[in-house]
């Protein structure tokens, strides 16, 4: 088995090739050269299994995944002293595609997961209102409802980055308080027209049931555009850990602010300064100031294969794969590096392309051998670019702990060690 | 409260409205008149609940749905005398969006679901080929992947409604065995070239390692232009019983095809007659004639919500929600009638509408508490539109038992029940 596949034209330095290779789904480009290793084989290579054998498992109510699928886990973190607060991330290492299964989504608790009835939950619009309006499950479901596939990020992830020495963890490990599920829910500009707001009403203060009362404080006008009462995630009701029976979504914003549990909605004129918006999820400056209300996600991506912690199986052709999303818009072009920034080539992006969504990009990359250092550099299609690691610090200082975006670096090592670089 | 929305325009007989309220999130359309039965509430009106008084649980590594959801569940069916063989079919009633989660895809089994160690498990290809492969799950891994939202359907799906009398089951119960995800694999096309198909291979024996050998014949310009060897399914790996650790995935072909368990593609200069395409999987016609390979599955819809077993609230504004597809592209167009095809009305699609995906189409109906016949009428991109059931039945005859696609109906009653009836 060779690795000639010269017909792959090398697009950027270190052995990045032309993304054609996935747009066209392969077919006739490699001229008959081989293109992996696959083992030859006669045609009486394949040995009858065992499990071949028997009679398999009947089919059955609501079903688990393979016991051999096991170790791909989040990893949960938990303050200590409390039950409930802390986080876990989705391993983003470990999944393919742009939908984040409901089991793996991440989390993040402010006071642990309430175990909440939903036939005793009910959801209050009041405040600048001419109607205040209570909503049970029932009435609720009857408005109608949108679908959307968006990602949700924690204001907090990837904050570990701005430490002075690499953090030695997955993809998922220092990403992973980010997911993209399909969320079904009901348009809020439709409840709030409903309740009827005041013309002073200009904020809403959102709260949760949970044992936090997490609050946050939301811009009317982003409540007209495009909030939704989320109570369907990836076709099932919402999972508990993600606000069962109905949390807020505000596409492309922090995620603390997509309120779980949500019980309450009060029409203000101003923002309530919760804790939850004063005390954390405001950026510290390098000047000792800090930013508020700093709510989308910033233009983002990340090489999750190969990615840390992974272990090349030796020089030849490689995919590399990874996630791109943006708070403002659409995934407009990813950029792929080999050599640590000095070379791009443009990687190929997965249908659909959809807004604030998760975007697969992938890139077929021939590894020599020899060291290299691996890149990705979103740009949205507001023609935001994401930055590196040096430019953000220069701007944001060494303090800030929320909205880190900068590009991710792995080295590959001569022996195959894939590690996390400031590059 | 009131109803007392005239600004929604209706645009079809008996209480259909315009489908703009999907379309802008309704907002300025209501005009401050009551949408629906919410309560008015003063500010006090909201309890503290008990979950909100104690911390709750803490973050966990692969999380569950609420012990409150416990009732959607797939109702398995299995052929008396065996241990495997059957079928379960999605709660499409209890979903809303398109992606079906994976706990709840559809399964049909025919020796049960083996339990495979991914690492024992081995693809190959050989026949009419210039290389014999054998590729295992790390050199698989390693070549190009796609991903693609789609949906997977039955060829035997909806058959009991070929029977004389309408069956009373759920949209589930009846039309189940359709369900939609996110499908990540390599192309089929690179693997084969990689082996190098023979001018006479023109068609493939895939044929799985379940105890039945399910195996099915595919042209090799299916196999060609979009088939994919699937490992993940809605971002993890597939589940056990949809084919862990590989299956074919054929975009828009009859269930079956998708060979799950995946251990043999045998490139063939014709078809090999199996079992499973010649005594099963061929579709009796009224001239006692058999049609083979028949591959793509036809337009076709259904509403999910209000559907066969839910009880209407009383008169007032409802959701109308459904699903269409087709196994040949896009669903161009869903058209809703509530007086049983007298009249119609255009329903909103939900984005994405994508190529032999699920798309959601919902419509708002303002029922008065009289009689009515709900229907979905499905068109795809090709301008082929979705038969009534009397076309059907006359175009095939009384004992075909596969690629059953007509128009469903569904009575609402006086009382507000809703059953299946042929109309």
């Amino acid at each position: 088995m060779t690795n000639t596949s010269n017909d792959l034209e090398q697009v950027a330095g270190n052995g990045l090739l032309h993304r054609r290779l996935f747009l066209t789904q392969g077919a006739a480009l490699l001229g008959g050269a081989a293109l992996l290793a696959a083992r030859p084989a006669g045609a009486d290579a394949l040995a009858i299994a065992d499990w071949t054998k028997t009679p398999g498992a009947g089919p059955s109510e609501y079903s688990d995944r393979s016991r051999f699928e096991a170790h791909v886990k989040r990893v949960p973190s938990i303050v200590p002293g409390t039950i409930g607060t802390g986080s876990s991330r989705t391993p983003l290492e470990s999944l393919e595609g742009i939908i984040t299964p409901n089991s793996l989504h991440f989390e993040r608790h402010h006071n642990g997961v309430p175990d909440i009835d939903p036939d005793q939950h009910q959801l209050l619009i009041h405040g600048l209102v001419e109607r205040p309006l209570l909503f049970d499950m029932n009435t609720l479901s009857r408005y109608p409802l949108v679908s959307r596939i968006q990602f949700l990020e924690c204001a907090g992830n990837s904050a570990v980055l701005n430490s002075p020495e690499p953090a030695q963890q997955s993809a998922g490990g220092l990403h992973g308080l980010v997911s993209c599920s399909e969320w079904t829910g009901v348009p809020l500009a439709i409840l709030l027209e409903e309740a009827g707001v005041q013309p002073e009403g200009r904020w809403l203060l959102a709260e949760g049931a949970d044992a936090a009362a997490m609050s946050r404080s939301v811009p009317m006008a982003k409540a007209l555009d495009d909030a939704i009462v989320a109570i369907y995630q990836n076709g099932e009701r919402l999972r508990p850990a993600n606000g069962y029976p109905m949390r807020l979504f505000l596409p492309g914003y922090e995620g603390n602010m997509h309120v779980k549990w949500l019980r309450r909605l009060k029409v203000t004129s101003e923002p309530t300064m919760t804790k939850d918006e004063t005390s954390k999820y405001s950026d510290l400056q390098s000047d000792g100031r800090s930013l508020l209300f700093t709510f989308p996600m910033e233009v983002k991506s990340v090489i999750t294969s190969p990615s840390g912690g992974l272990k090349m199986q030796g020089p030849g052709l490689y995919q590399i794969s990874g996630l791109a999303w943006s708070g403002s818009g659409r995934i407009q072009r990813i950029e792929v590096s080999a050599d640590g920034g000095q070379t791009w080539g443009e990687a190929a992006l997965s249908e659909p392309v959809l807004s604030m969504a998760f975007t697969r990009f992938r890139m077929a990359w021939r590894w020599n051998g020899g060291p290299a250092v691996l890149q990705s550099r979103a740009t949205d299609n507001n023609g935001v670019v994401q930055p590196t690691r040096t430019a953000l610090l220069a701007e944001r200082g060494a303090q800030f702990r929320y909205h880190y975006n900068a590009i991710q670096s792995w080295n590959v090592s001569a022996a195959g060690e894939v590690t996390n670089v400031y590059a």
